[in-house]
């Protein structure tokens, strides 16, 4: 919907290889426009293990229902994506859409329902015509690709205004594997507009649980750490396949997530999981900077996270980097809105290396022109030391916008 | 520093009348620029009983910490209110600013320190030159005026577009009591820009821990009510003053705040506590439209105002309030991401009179061209059913809109 591409997105994209043991393919099923790219299918021609982390609002959607129904059973054999349509506050109606469509899917690749995951995104409240899909699946089965991981990432966009993509190899004992991923973004939140989504694929043979374990500690400092606008999707969807594929290389099996085989791997995952998290914020709607936002020396790391979101996500700090302003004053007032222990006295706060605040007053050394050069910059770093302990945490956001009141207001008078 | 003045302002402006034991004056000290009216100073010939409630940041004013210490003891005789410095973060010169601000204040009025209450707005982290105001307080202390309400309100103005003031009357047995009030707001928060400050003064003669007890209990569904940003200033305070001024008239004294005798003072309170806080919101900063927020059925009434908080701080909410879209998938997505109990298949919202949604999906008689016209009024009024209880909440809250943006951006590059 945004003509332009944003200022902050990647001057190159990664060379995304081919990873065995999934096929994607793309359909135009006319789920809100006729000849629209909108329903994606990844398929796993091989049992696949997974993982996978969801929205935590209280009214998720249909398909993010689904999905944790079909989770504890750890196996897939295909993923189904479509736009246009949120499949979110649909009810029994919406509920009945993602079971047609598993059943679609399942027949297209032979399996059962139970293998199948979904995500959608789109429109909230608009009944979902799983029935579209019906006439598709079977033929992007058929046509599905290992070398489609660009097309794939290009294939959600929303209002992101370039895909996103990242890989990364590892090894596990000997054997080389590797981890592909693809994310969408834009805003937090879906209707009409935008969600987080985002499919990581690696060869790897890794057991379910061990899989699990590995996403949910890497979703911590990485897709929950970035905000845009404080806003949670209906919809937002992270999972993480493995196909097994490495195994025919002489891969074993990890059964078990603290295994020291998969410390590579760990580290290279969780690299990559932050990867597309920073690319998703870099895309923000109206976003012309990005601001990382550390906490230090609070009383616990859940305490410096807390006062980091309350500093990410602050329109009064947002709107100063928009319009680079070294307001240091309103990160005062949101760390003392943050509800965590905070002691003025022991405040210090820098922007980028410059100390603006120390000691609960204007640092006396501190000069405006060089913390203005910070601001000018494409990357706000902004730091706190609380003074109290040695919790930690980096958060982030990027800045509010006109373009971004614009994007989401519709205007439509 | 905005040039006009809100649409949302009322019509007319209260007629303030003059009440009995509180005389007020301005001028111009000097704080931040020479030749501005920068401070208030409010005084009680005969010592008034004192109530106050401040903001909950953990990085409060100078201020704010001066009024929490004088405040047991209940006695007011002068109030000092200066904007241009927020004295907040000031470290130890603050709370000397503030400690030779009062001792100023009680030489002019024949008072100890401990019968002064201050209250700063403007920029952070400055140092506060309090013997500035050792050359005016003496003067004012003399030239203040009973008739002076008017002038007080737009004394205090910062990012304010009007002056905000309203006034009540009660009988306190067979006695007509007066209760005039000011304040002032735009961003909830201080640095260069605004905060929410209100002094009301009554002329009943109501014991200090009783006068505290209706403050607390009225500030809830008023002050405590309205957002404009999400952000909380360091600053923020509301004082209620009782000069006693109408125990001449026969009223006689009362102590206890659940005395019968105070049930219509109580009613007139919370009603000028809700226009004042009303005035405030209306007056946010790059305001087009006020939001009223109303959430009922859901667990208690803490649960309905997080919900209600959660919907009216979204900026995607308040972004498609800006631009007329009736776009009910946002307030879903807010109800959601409160972390109260929700039950998708339970909800029901509307707006104005419009059922747009209920049991979980789009209202199937609902027609976009009636919410639509609803969108476009000044007055938006959302309401959501959580259908699993009978705790309720209403919150106001304005539109998200790129004057806000412009306001906050500073834009100085």
């Amino acid at each position: 919907m945004s003509g332009s591409v944003s200022p902050l997105a990647p001057k190159t994209f990664a060379e995304m290889p081919p990873l065995r043991g999934v096929r994607m393919a793309t359909a135009a099923a006319g789920i809100k426009y006729k000849n629209r790219t909108d329903v994606l299918m990844m398929i796993f021609d091989e049992p696949a293990a997974v993982a996978g982390v969801f929205t935590r609002s209280k009214c998720p959607s249909a398909a993010v229902d689904f999905c944790r129904r079909n989770l504890p059973a750890g196996v897939a054999r295909a993923v189904v994506v479509n736009s246009g349509n949120a499949n979110a506050f649909t009810g029994k109606k919406g509920r009945e859409a993602t079971e047609l469509t598993a059943q679609s899917a399942a027949k297209a690749v032979g399996c059962t329902d139970s293998e199948i995951f979904l995500a959608s995104t789109g429109v909230i409240g608009e009944p979902l015509d799983a029935t579209k899909f019906a006439g598709v699946l079977d033929g992007l089965a058929v046509s599905a690709k290992e070398d489609f991981w660009f097309e794939a990432a290009k294939a959600i966009m929303t209002t992101d205004t370039y895909p996103k993509v990242a890989t990364r190899s590892a090894k596990i004992g000997d054997v080389t594997v590797t981890i592909n991923g693809i994310a969408k973004g834009a805003g937090m939140i879906a209707p009409d507009m935008a969600t987080m989504l985002s499919f990581v694929v690696t060869d790897a043979d890794i057991a379910p649980p061990a899989l699990q374990a590995l996403l949910s500690a890497g979703v911590g400092p990485t897709f929950n750490s970035v905000t845009v606008d404080s806003d949670t999707s209906t919809s937002d969807t992270l999972m993480l396949f493995a196909t097994g594929a490495a195994a025919k290389d002489g891969q074993a099996k990890v059964v078990d997530a603290v295994d020291p085989r998969l410390d590579a791997f760990r580290a290279a995952l969780n690299d990559l999981l932050r990867d597309l998290a920073l690319q998703v914020v870099r895309d923000g709607e109206g976003a012309r900077k990005m601001v990382i936002v550390t906490v230090e020396g609070a009383e616990s790391d859940a305490a410096a996270k807390r006062i980091a979101l309350s500093i990410a996500n602050s329109p009064l700090v947002k709107t100063a980097v928009a319009g680079e302003d070294a307001n240091w004053g309103r990160v005062v007032m949101a760390v003392g809105k943050s509800g965590e222990m905070a002691e003025r006295d022991r405040l210090a706060i820098w922007f980028g290396d410059v100390r603006v605040a120390v000691e609960g007053e204007r640092d006396p050394g501190y000069s405006e022109a060089a913390a203005s050069a910070v601001m000018k910059g494409e990357d706000i770093p902004i730091r706190v030391d609380i003074g109290l302990g040695s919790g930690r945490a980096t958060v982030y956001t990027c800045d509010l916008t006109k373009e971004y009141v614009e994007i989401n207001g519709d205007y439509r008078s």
